[in-house]
């Protein structure tokens, strides 16, 4: 290929396919296996897309989307951190760097600063975007827990308790959003999906 | 719930779970398993936002992300057609219309109308950015099935004359794209991954 530019941004979406295989501790929604990240990522663009409403400080919904698109392609090399998982998150935050350089980096350089700019963005959760994006990045793993009868608590031992207190940002960020985790939370326990 | 609206969108994103089991004719680029139009569709979004200075009329990064995310819902009834299967063709539109009335429509009114409006414009592909969507659509899958030793063009006995009838519609949009389309089917020609 004689275009540089070009070739290198090819290198990138070729390099980025490597997020599909990429599995979460999170099955689908119909149980029959454990979600990817580009699945994922898909799915949060979505409710991106049809949630934007229920942030409290107003959102612009396409930068959400850009954010949540990208959000997990450093999971490539540092695989995915559940959530509940305290010894991961340790040097959680030194893996995912390491792995922002490199990949981002495949990309011509103001390619590369863009994307790392929506990953930063994302990371410190500063912003209006940025939280709602984490809101929705908390929430949609509780969904699919509820649906698929709280498959990965249960295999976890995690308590309801430690759902609320690890997700209790999104009180801040969406109230209304808040209490549908909270009100499934409940039937969660009362379905004995979960104990409180 | 007693938020009538929150509970028709959160039907809609659990509805949606169900692209992630629609399978393609594509690999994924390691090879090892068939791609869903989940994780075709965030690819498809992360091309967007890598390749948009190719399009030659100007377009809305923005709007064309929101177009491929939604653009193979439908397929969660209509199912994958297989883009050099005439006969699959005669009928898809139709499964497609009933699909989508459907699926949309979950979603409060004033949002099925939007997903509606995003998927009725990436269809009838006039203005630039469906143009353009579309060109990404046709794309994506001769890519993977380059680094797949064409996989699926063997599989189906599909010609490089075949491929580059299919998608001449990318020559318009985005030229150099179509060149780049052009060199890796000449080289897959000449590593016998297709024949001419």
């Amino acid at each position: 290929m004689d275009n540089e530019r070009l070739k290198k941004q090819i290198d990138f979406l070729k390099e980025i396919d490597k997020i599909k295989q990429i599995f979460r501790q999170t099955l689908l929604i119909d149980g029959t296996r454990h979600e990817n990240d580009a699945e994922h990522s898909w799915h949060l663009a979505m409710m991106a897309m049809v949630l934007s409403e229920y942030a409290k400080e107003k959102v612009d919904v396409s930068h959400v989307i850009k954010m949540v698109l990208v959000h997990d392609i450093v999971e490539i090399d540092a695989g995915d951190t559940f959530v509940y998982d305290e010894k991961g998150y340790e040097d959680k935050s030194e893996r995912e760097k390491k792995a922002a350089e490199r990949i981002f980096n495949i990309l011509p350089k103001d390619q590369a600063d863009e994307i790392r700019a929506l990953w930063d963005e994302f990371e410190e959760r500063k912003t209006p975007d940025a939280k709602f994006a984490s809101a929705l990045d908390r929430m949609q793993p509780i969904i699919h827990n509820y649906y698929t009868k709280g498959h990965s608590w249960r295999e976890h031992g995690v308590k309801s308790h430690q759902v609320l207190e690890r997700n209790k940002i999104v009180s801040e960020i969406a109230p209304e959003l808040w209490k549908f985790i909270n009100d499934i939370l409940e039937d969660s326990i009362n379905k004995g999906y979960i104990e409180r």
